[in-house]
């Protein structure tokens, strides 16, 4: 079992990388190599197979054919430019996240034409094909209707995953993620950078400030379960998809005030008296066309699974992140 | 006002150009200048004003730059490659349909940049962006999952119009045409082209094959509507739309024993007897995943308009093309 993964130096990606390196098997085959490629070259995980650690731009030309030249039984194609990049830059956002990916594919499909091959293509979509107005929850045949240029790349994409499996040349999944949370490391620039931020840095003892009002309702899933997503989508039968290759995950809508009543019961007051209110009308203006809720009957019959509460999601983070510690 | 015809040699792109020429005006203003541009040089038209003729492939480098050197007003994308040889030669479809589109949208985003200018853009999709299985009536929110390569082009230009326009570098409209019936000239080898031929080859007292049984569905326009969804297209305000700039026009839905009384009732028994019943199981095959029916409240509150009898289509084909006699 040769695994690549595009992207394999990002927070998910390294994830993955060592989930898989624990487990050392995927569909039932031992893993003998990993192929890990990011814009940056990824750290070496402690893997007793063989490894390839591949820094590469991959939407260079040449670079997609590269990437697949070792034939790979299984790859995870996680690589993107960020929602907000992708809308202040538009030629990048293009330029990776259309065109890399339709690189890929065609990389893939020229390869197979070379002889026979047909791996199995995972890929990272997002919520962000949605564009509001929303129902109270989005089912599985809601249409895409984006409103940023990185949504209209990833919908595209999906579009492109369907037809190259339809055709047969790739046998893809596409994922749409919910918001990772909590994200581990420093707080960033990303617009729901706070939805982790007021549970990671009052977890680990600092401030955290809220910029939006305690009844915003978004949609939320763990790291640990994004890598368990990620694993399940390499490992299911694509056939009761049919053509419609892509699917909205589950994932638990909750309200910010329901983030912090499980701080509480997790942490305890002290922690919740690190958040600090300070309303930003540009943040609260942007999560109000996001979307809240979703009905993800499709996914759960293909057997993707979520956390149910938030004291879940905040359990697996002290577990993962923290050994264990509420500092 | 300069108008630019991409893809004036086909059909329709004749038909618009005599009616722009017939006309004079659009959008209240004279028409100064007609660019015709298709794969093959169009024809002359009889007009006063500049006409510039340009045989070119659109795909090609540069090309789309050179289609957009004028500034014209107004653009009509009619140019594709048909459903057919884009299933049969992947390349050639995803070059012409996506990639021309796009070379179209960034040549007009890059022109707006070096000077400010935001032409109208009508551009031809298809209902192909749907697919099996289909409720009663399409609604306009029904989501895209083609089962085409030609339907996946055609729904991945609608997200690019969408976000190009989103992003104020063109005014953008698409709309999905009905199957236009009845096509004029000669039977040709679209799987669809039976729906016209069986009306049109009677009417000029020649015999007509029918490949499908009487109660098969479908969804018609005329040529004469569609050139004026065409021109209503160029005209209407589109801020209504918002971001979601394709729209599923009007159209007759009608079986084709429909069709065929409507034939008895316009030209009478002996042009109904020169239809022969040949069942095709692949062209059987093929019509049974083909839309039946819309519900298409968007496009009429926008003031589309399309025939509501097989009778108007027929009648509109007599005063068209045979001069108001039935041969």
């Amino acid at each position: 079992m040769h695994i690549l993964i595009i992207g394999a130096a990002g927070m998910v990606g390294r994830k993955l990388t060592n989930a898989l390196v624990a487990s050392g098997t995927l569909r039932g085959k031992s893993i003998g190599a990993l192929t890990l490629a990011d814009v940056v070259e990824p750290a070496a995980p402690e893997f007793s197979g063989d490894v390839k650690r591949i820094a590469i731009d991959m939407s260079a030309p040449g670079a997609a054919k590269t990437l697949v030249a070792g034939r790979p039984d299984v790859i995870f194609h996680l690589a993107a430019i960020v929602s907000g990049e992708a809308e202040m830059d538009f030629d990048k956002g293009y330029r990776i996240n259309m065109d890399g990916t339709r690189a890929l594919l065609e990389a893939i499909r020229h390869e197979g034409q070379r002889e026979p091959w047909t791996p199995r293509l995972v890929f990272t979509s997002s919520i962000a094909v949605f564009g509001a107005p929303f129902p109270d929850a989005i089912p599985d045949e809601f249409f895409s209707t984006p409103l940023t240029s990185y949504g209209t790349q990833k919908a595209i994409c999906e579009l492109l995953l369907n037809d190259y499996s339809r055709r047969g040349f790739v046998d893809g999944i596409g994922i749409r993620l919910p918001t990772i949370t909590i994200r581990p490391g420093k707080p960033n620039l990303a617009a729901s950078g706070f939805f982790s931020n007021i549970l990671r840095e009052p977890l680990a003892g600092q401030e955290a400030i809220l910029p939006v009002s305690r009844d915003v309702r978004h949609w939320f899933a763990s790291p640990r379960a994004a890598v368990g997503f990620l694993l399940h989508a390499a490992e299911l039968d694509t056939a009761p998809m049919g053509w419609r290759r892509t699917v909205s995950l589950p994932g638990l809508s909750a309200t910010v005030g329901e983030e912090i009543e499980a701080l509480r019961r997790v942490a305890g007051e002290k922690a919740v008296a690190l958040i600090r209110e300070e309303p930003d009308p540009a943040i609260i203006r942007m999560v109000d066309g996001w979307a809240k809720n979703f009905d993800t009957k499709r996914a759960e019959a293909l057997g993707f699974k979520a956390e149910k509460t938030f004291d879940e999601i905040i359990t697996a983070h002290i577990e993962d992140e923290l050994g264990g510690r509420v500092g």
